[in-house]
């Protein structure tokens, strides 16, 4: 049996305490984004550093402006690559948790009628679990051989699913730290189906905005002054229908100024994996792309930029009703971009044409939530063909080297700050339900993500 | 001393009593609305009902479909007019409870800087303090003179806030009980000015509707749907923006179709009264009417119909940012209707507008939150000499007779059912800030309200 066989038949014969860690990690409601569990999002680092400490890693919780990042270092392997895994902690809200048919964060397996088995719980997908491929796979390693086969560092943060507002100040001072580092190693992404996997040469970016309009000094009675006191709600509505053109794109002014066509290569590509749209759209329910008129799905959610609102809210939202006309009404809207549009240009552009549109007694107040460019990687450089070598071993199928239409803000500042490309190799699902009710993770791409991670490992050390 | 003078006195030197009632009553947080507080609905309508055995009348607390009434009756007064007073003894919903500046449920006195006492807290006005008005002039009457001068039916309502919604089916189980009124008071009306006592005799009607767009099966993650997923959000601000047209008129296809001009006369009364819309405007903290252009501030609120939207909310909306496409959102909406405006009819229009801007992909359903048609009272009868010769005696000044903008549905119903005219007399202020957070009844209204019931009742009993 040759060494990486020897890891790999130690990843299949531990699952079970694999899937164990994956259960307490989860466990931990670690939601960024809301301040109530502030204290659980630490909690989750610190477990998360105990745990690489005890795999050899130096490690330590690390405090930024908002929440702590772990990191951890095993430099050992002299002479070999260094790789920067990046893999995140914190997990979305789980409203509305009259949805959820299983505690959120009590992870439960379930074997399906088609035959595969889901982990299900907050995190599970998105980023807990693929954490974990990456983490299993060194544990297995160093388990069989005494050492890992590249050196590794590690970066967990803890803000991923908020915007990742503390890295473009932490980052900076990880400079040192990380000087010697290759590549940058992130498992957050999809594969391309349940049979291939996918490196991720781009991603969208993203602008998150907050918007308030008021009118009134307090809450009135539409009785009284129904049809002469502006109402919020209905400004908001008329600003937000503005924000799209009938043929799905977006209206903002100048917003496409610096978008480019794909590459016909790239086109081509695309066209010839037979991606199924109809599928797609079906597994949410949906029958017809809402976006540009003329692009496909694929070029709509990853290759186009979009405007999405996120949340909206206003007035009376209780039970029965209430003849309000509230003060104030507010919404969440995010952006995509794509390459070479810039956050700046466009949360400004955003902010002018709600400006350009408020009717007189309407005031406008802005809050930004997170902003970060489009990140491309070279896909003809060496850690791409290694990574797609080791994919292909472990699936028995080329990788499909694809855009993605999230946003993972850290891997634009790796490049920026430290200099580091990226590679994005992950293994969800498309039906995961991340960010949604029911989140799952399936077993084959926890137990096949922490292969692949192995034999990725094994290749670049070669 | 006459007779009348005695009774009058009389509410002066008890007036402190009549207050410690008032906060007795405020303190029972009656929201009919919301049932989570179902019980202390009931427990309101108890209080009431044993209060008003306590001066004399036989009282019930009699089941609806919905919130439970409280009927009452003194016909001791043979030979003399027979009213049968109308009050509602349930509140609105206090969110956001942290906007009051006092507790909602235990009411407040203050002295203000103007020289104005208020009495602050859920209901004082709308309709607690206006409801206990009539039932201290009764009081009074018979502390002084041992019967009333009239004969008396009551009848409490405990669902107004939610569109009165059991009393078509309640109502007509009354007619033999009430058989023998005259005429239906109803105190839930403002002052026209401070110091200027009203007769409200029209009101406008009301059509409350919920509805809900849903998109996608479950919440989509925005970075994975954005752009080919609809969502529901921008669909629901969509068909929003289109209720409204740019010269703030209703935009719903024959909206204003049974809509008739101010009779001349009427328009030219209200031009004499100097309104001063710039003031009442300001009292909100806005400037310039929203409704239909080259309207009045008076005619837009008492005399034009209008579309509101009184909540809205979709997606998350707590702290902080989801990058989340929600499966649905939802909006209530009402509409105020003047004269001949039928309420199936606006409804069925409302609901038509709504499915034809319906894009593939979003489905939408209607929850019906109550209607009435809008009410008008002949302005040249017995009773509204009478009362306005009353309400001289005791402000100074005769009232001015008004249209209002807001919604009695019940007043339609005894009309409807009883075949009964409606006397609105109110002495709520502009200011009150109703349905709203720190909701206030000056004292004067309340004490100088008490005393224009004593006059009232005494001067129909001529």
């Amino acid at each position: 049996m040759s060494k990486l066989d020897a890891v790999l038949a130690h990843v299949d014969a531990h699952l079970d305490e694999s899937i164990a860690r994956l259960e307490a990690l989860v466990a931990i409601p670690s939601i960024s984004t809301d301040p109530a569990y502030d204290g659980e999002v630490r909690r989750a680092a610190e477990v998360l550093a105990e745990e690489v400490r005890l795999l050899g890693f130096t490690a330590r919780v690390a405090d930024t402006i908002g929440h702590p990042v772990v990191v951890g270092h095993d430099l050992s392997a002299e002479g070999k690559p260094h790789v920067l895994f990046y893999g995140h902690y914190d997990v979305q809200p789980v409203d509305p948790v009259s949805l959820w048919h299983t505690d959120p964060f009590k992870m439960e397996i379930q074997k399906r009628a088609d035959g595969d088995t889901v982990l299900i719980g907050r995190g599970t997908s998105d980023d807990k679990g693929q954490l974990l491929t990456f983490l299993e796979a060194c544990r297995a390693y160093r388990a069989v051989n005494g050492a890992l086969p590249c050196k590794v560092s590690l970066f967990f943060e803890g803000e991923e699913e908020s915007g990742s507002k503390s890295l473009p100040e932490f980052l900076p001072r990880t400079r040192e730290e990380f000087a010697g580092a290759d590549v940058v190693l992130v498992c957050d992404t999809d594969m391309w189906d349940a049979t291939t996997p996918q490196i991720v040469t781009t991603l969208r970016g993203l602008v998150g905005e907050e918007i308030e309009i008021t009118c009134a000094s307090h809450d009135l009675h539409s009785g009284m002054f129904g049809n002469a006191a502006r109402n919020p709600i209905q400004v908001l509505a008329e600003i937000i229908a503005t924000l799209r053109n009938p043929d799905g794109s977006v209206a903002v002014a100048g917003f496409y100024d610096d978008v480019k066509e794909l590459p016909d290569a790239i086109k081509a590509q695309w066209q010839s994996l037979g991606y199924d749209e109809a599928g797609f759209m079906a597994g949410a329910g949906l029958t017809t792309p809402a976006g540009e008129k003329g692009r496909s799905v694929l070029e709509q959610t990853r290759a186009r930029p979009t405007c999405e609102i996120n949340g909206i809210t206003g007035g009376y939202t209780g039970d029965g009703f209430k003849t309000v006309i509230p003060a104030k009404a507010s919404a969440k809207i995010s952006f995509r971009l794509v390459a070479d549009m810039d956050p700046a240009k466009i949360r400004k552009a955003f902010r002018a044409h709600v400006e350009a549109r408020l009717p007189p007694d309407a005031k406008v107040t802005f809050k930004e939530h997170g902003g970060s460019p489009a990140v491309a990687t070279p896909s003809d450089g060496p850690f791409v063909a290694k990574a797609s070598a080791a994919l292909a071993d472990e699936w028995g199928k080329a990788p499909a080297l694809m855009g993605s239409g999230g946003s993972i803000p850290v891997t634009g500042d790796f490049k920026r700050v430290l200099g580091l490309d990226t590679l994005l190799i992950g293994f969800a699902h498309d039906d995961d339900r991340v960010h949604s009710p029911n989140e799952k993770y399936n077993l084959s791409s926890f137990h096949k993500g922490i292969r692949s991670w192995v034999r990725i490992l094994d290749k670049l050390a070669e």
